[in-house]
């Protein structure tokens, strides 16, 4: 399902008017990303140059007719094609010097040094002036329209359906590997298209690793194990994270996931309009720090999700440059706990900031009893 | 599998021996890929400073244990982390600083322009020139050791083995997703990883975007259909397409099954040790222009394979440029004819070129009557 045109007509809309205001003539965008944000076309190359009036998409022969055919229902969208034996640079540098742009912004968060030496190169880039720019559209991205809204929460209740589905699953000989594979199948049959990452099931001392990848250890009795996955609907990704409890679990550990579960309850009832994303980060920080496992948590709270599985805003000690957390923004709130040789928790879900609370997309907490499978 | 500690010091000793002759006394590995080669740690974030006797991995929390591991069993690594709440920039920046280097080498083709700036502005790195590099570790990466080649080798066949096993269901009324879905179920049976990329089935007059995407589109009698398909093993991607003719197709369009073919042989032929990558490809352009399909074929012939699923050697019109083909290179061979509103053909096999032959990764070439199924 692609995103109606309306949808698309008024982001177009959006970058378009952003241009002026942030003194350029024009914007390179070079993230494929953005490029799919701005014409609902997947694509892993092609460019756009955005200015006040129009918006031209720069595409070699994979892809041209993808955007032909999408440019067809969107207002002042044109399409030009990289002729065969040149380069994407040469294309977008005489393009700019056909509109006549004199301040051209680029995505310095995604242009590679090689490619802005390249432009900065071509003769025809002369007259034009490259300006770094950080993520212009990825601001916009930040904050869902409606339409995506409809798909995070179709995509967020499918993947707590998997995770009600496949968490039975986690038990005592199975490898890693094959529940991974398990959470796969389930992601496919609940209509994803595809893993939104690599399905991360970190079974007992394997969980101190936040980004441990499923191997061929066999689960035990008597530990926690980590299930990390998530799915993509619709170009979408959402994102969770249940730790299930396999047997007797000694119950120092056992206390870690009481611990994780308050922090992320605590995260999610700092999450408003107006807060900034440390506050949220110090909300789960704050709790652990209660149960003596402030050290335990060793990376951030949460990351905005869309099309991007990790995009805008983070949710850090470190999150604050994009400002405060707007109504519209999606993102996952999964603290959890490490410890070196022992093991670890982490408990994830998906939320979206409304003006009028904050609302889960995965479904309802895990409950503690939940754990003990 | 990861790769054997003795091929790990040989591509380390490599990296740092090349740091000399290139006029920099430290190279900074930023690209995940590099960092991977060098370690054999699969990590999503992660730096490397490359200096004449050392490697030093700098990694956050979510790595570090990986890392911290790895290097344990290779000679002249050590791993530092970047301290919570810091950045990687400034982490490698304090490192810099310590070794006390002064000419300090960037990825330029993976580095973002806004890293760069990053680094430029951190007061530790006054004292260091940054210079851009292009495919410094990439260059080594292109020439497999006997350890991958065995892992390419392996995982070729078994890619081969897929597509004995997916092709006869292409047929008449499934749709596009139910033939993806059916090879990703192969690719897992197999033994495979994950898919190397989004599988393609382009049936009909989808045939001719070279990168469609699977749709829920039903597949007739009458037509071709292609279907692109890859595999990861061990972290080594290989890729193959098949053309399959479902039903009677009219003689034009199964006319340009022989001749791609004929293109692709042409391209073997023409693959060896020196030869440049414009020759290669010359040799399949040429083909096609003896059946008057020149302006069909709008990609280039081939890239290579590794770790990553597109990377050194581009064999195309403009893939010259790090020079000649080289034994120990593995790549695809996949010419195409693309015609608008009726269909295409593409057909891809991966291929090793040695100082006695090119060996086919991939199995023995399609014949004719295999077409049609």
């Amino acid at each position: 399902m692609p995103p109606p045109s309306d949808a698309l007509a008024a982001r177009l809309a959006a970058a378009r008017n952003g241009t002026g205001p942030a003194g350029l003539d024009g914007l390179l965008v070079t993230n494929p990303v953005n490029l799919r944000y701005l014409t609902g076309v997947a694509a892993s190359a092609g460019m756009a140059v955005v200015t006040a009036d129009r918006v031209v998409v720069v595409a070699d022969q994979r892809y041209l007719r993808q955007f032909e055919d999408a440019a067809r229902d969107l207002p002042a969208v044109s399409v030009s094609a990289v002729p065969v034996g040149q380069s994407y640079e040469g294309a977008v540098a005489a393009l700019v010097a056909t509109l006549g742009l004199r301040h051209l912004g680029i995505e310095a968060d995604h242009l590679t040094v090689a490619r802005l030496a390249a432009l900065r190169r071509d003769p025809a880039l002369a007259a034009c002036e490259l300006g770094e720019t950080s993520g212009f559209i990825e601001r916009f991205r930040a904050i869902k329209d409606r339409w995506e809204l409809g798909r995070l929460r179709e995509a967020g209740g499918r993947l707590a359906e998997v995770a009600a589905c496949i968490l039975p699953e986690v038990s005592e000989g199975r490898t890693e590997r094959e529940v991974s594979w398990k959470v796969e199948l389930a992601l496919h049959s609940a209509g994803f298209e595809r893993p939104a990452f690599e399905t991360i099931v970190a079974s007992g001392p394997n969980g101190a690793r936040p980004h441990h990848r499923a191997s061929d250890r066999r689960i035990a009795a008597g530990e926690l194990v980590v299930v990390d996955f998530g799915g993509v609907l619709d170009g979408y990704a959402v994102d969770m994270t249940r730790t299930v409890a396999v047997g007797r679990v000694p119950a120092a550990e056992r206390s870690w996931l009481g611990a994780v579960a308050e922090a992320q309850q605590a995260a999610i009832d700092a999450a408003a309009p107006g807060v900034l994303p440390s506050a949220i980060d110090g909300a789960a920080r704050a709790a652990l720090a209660r149960h003596g496992l402030a050290d335990a948590f060793v990376h951030g709270t949460g990351h905005g999700l869309g099309l991007d599985v990790h995009e805008r805003p983070m949710i850090g000690p470190r999150g604050d440059h994009d400002g405060p957390i707007a109504a519209g923004m999606v993102f996952t709130v999964e603290p959890g706990v490490y410890v070196a040789g022992r093991g670890g928790v982490r408990i994830e879900d998906d939320v979206v900031v409304t003006t009028s609370g904050v609302e889960r997309l995965t479904g309802a907490p895990p409950d503690a009893e939940a754990h003990e499978l």
